[in-house]
């Protein structure tokens, strides 16, 4: 049995959305900006994925610009909206996605932009009331960026909440939905925002490419420049295929989308239950048992002889999971985001992530495993 | 018969190249940066492509990092050098495909960087007496870029003429090679180059992936910041089939080129002389005779009554060919290179670039079809 428990890291493509591709990878290949009949197929293939992506979010198709990715969207939103909006302070956490912490990194050290971070409460929530106060005391333009949920702890951003706050305060207002888009609904006419970014890959669609939307009310500029594309917003022939299954993914995933929530979830409260039951001392990272993304559950262990070992362990087994973001696996670093959300550090913790492919008899072989692989082993 | 004649613009993508990315399209779905067995299997996958292309340009792995495509890459080069290795003056030249010419904008406008251009000869060719002149009087740091074969006329650059001015005058060279890699041999030990781009879809691989190299004895940042992919020189998810595909791409180009280059040389002579011999008046545009691209010929018809209806009209005859770069087909302007190059704008001008799926049997139709739906259409 090979369990794949990392869908915060990435899923497994959905095979309807491969058959939706398979054909624009072989025989339509024209370049869309091409005005022969090559070049007419795909660009009516592209533009009918932005109409699908812009009707579940219920904005305009001319609101959404294909990207690489989710990472190349934020990238795109935080350096353009400096460049182009004239944003010289960014509000955001400590516990962002670093494709936004190291833009803004970079943004601060060759653009002489102010970074501030929002405190946050206990189990890594985002306090609000600082938030507020951050925003009362800013001025000039400024941007808030936080994320909808995180990718490591799973925690859920309060978007009506946060929209408001930066509505009343004459702030732009960015969210990282790379993990909820195609997993939660949203109505962008309801809750004003001024930009999100999606990545297919994450919600079993394919890898390479994304979405950035841009709300009309802003006027930004190309992040890569070039060619005509996207309006003139994103210069690069277009990753067709790729366009075409992250629109497949999309409708794929709104199609039956309350449906794979409250499977999920399901399969998220059974291991909650069953690693309370079998492994004493067990805890969870991050606001688990509130405002919590239904995919994501970050596990805390109780001390263990040879942690590091652990994963390793684990993927021996055949169970696929995370010690945190899979993009900082190559790093040496740990994981700053239970860091900065004051987890105990000295616990293993693990990231288990889940999709509608997984089944309970998962959750139960992963949960036995567990505890065959650890209580042994516990330090007393 | 539908004749595709538009490879400039993209490829078909070879169905070998296909084949090699379906079980990454597919089952082997695993975030390359994650640790565990799924993670680790893509993860080689990659490293697998970047040693193809690493051993074909004859450079070490260490110096590809994957892109989003040609686009991409130029912009990283571009921008980055600036940002990081103090460039304060780019030389270039007024018909480099737009990502260049944008890009220079934006840095000009943004940065205060200093943009020079080098003299066009006859034919567009680049005055490389010019190109010395400018480096001469030039000081500080100063990058120079200048694409390898024009997208529009085919023109080729003297990659060792450059290459050995910029050592001389301690200039950092970029160049365009988005035209030319799997096309043309390389050979970066012999002929020094800081960078240079390619994109998959430009030689039967994939659309939305392709490459920068970066010399080693440079050192610049990412464009695109996140995770730590690329060994964190550009952040974001890898395009995992992407990249094995770019990689079977460079493969299979490389296998056979010397005769994929003779017989697409073959293709072009025989356009070149039957449009000769068949149509009275008939020109070419650049240095289509001397050192040229193989694989383009941009043709200069005699006027004509409607010739804003003549690329439909080929067309609607199954023939896909371009008025120039497909990247700028969605803007109503006409081609900024043959402006620049001094072309008679008023005499219809058609690219049409070959590829080696392409036959004789084709040229010899596309020939006919022109001459029947061109000859008697002429101005008097």
């Amino acid at each position: 049995m090979r369990v794949y428990f990392d869908n915060a890291a990435t899923t497994n493509i959905d095979e309807r959305v491969v058959e939706a591709m398979i054909p624009y990878l072989k025989e339509m290949f024209g370049n869309p900006s091409s005005i022969h009949s090559y070049g007419r197929e795909t660009r009516t293939a592209i533009e009918n994925a932005r109409k699908i992506i812009a009707e579940v979010l219920k904005v305009s198709p001319s609101e959404i610009f294909f990207t690489s990715g989710g990472t190349e969207a934020n990238n795109h939103a935080l350096n353009c909206s400096v460049r182009d909006l004239g944003v010289t302070t960014i509000i955001s956490s400590k516990i962002e996605h670093h494709c936004i912490g190291y833009t803004m990194d970079a943004l601060e050290k060759y653009q002489g932009v102010t970074l501030k971070y929002v405190n946050l409460l206990d189990k890594g929530i985002i306090d609000y009331d600082h938030l507020e106060e951050l925003l009362k005391e800013t001025e000039g333009k400024y941007l808030v960026s936080l994320m909808h949920a995180n990718n490591e702890i799973g925690n859920l951003l309060n978007l009506k909440k946060v929209s408001a706050l930066c509505e009343e305060h004459g702030a732009y207002f960015h969210t990282d939905t790379v993990q909820t888009i195609g997993h939660y609904y949203f109505d962008l006419q309801k809750t004003k925002i001024h930009f999100i970014s999606g990545s297919a890959h994450k919600f079993h669609g394919p890898k390479g490419t994304g979405f950035l939307y841009i709300n009309p009310e802003i006027k930004i500029g190309p992040f890569i420049y070039g060619g005509t594309q996207e309006r003139n917003m994103r210069a690069g022939t277009e990753n067709i295929y790729g366009i075409v299954g992250l629109g497949k993914a999309v409708e794929l995933s709104y199609t039956d989308l309350t449906k794979e929530q409250e499977y999920v979830q399901g399969l998220k409260t059974r291991m909650i239950e069953k690693l309370k039951s079998e492994i004493t001392g067990v805890g969870f990272n991050g606001d688990y048992d509130g405002k919590s993304n239904f995919r994501v559950l970050n596990v805390s262990l109780p001390k263990h002889k040879a942690s590091e070992m652990f994963l390793m362990n684990l993927d021996i087994a055949g169970i696929a999971c995370s010690a945190g973001s899979a993009c900082t696996s190559g790093a040496d670093a740990g994981s700053h985001v239970l860091e900065y959300i004051g987890a105990d550090m000295k616990r293993p913790a693990i990231r288990f992530s889940f999709s509608r492919f997984n089944t309970s008899e998962e959750i139960d072989f992963v949960v036995d495993k567990l505890k065959e692989l650890y209580v042994g082993e516990m330090v007393a």
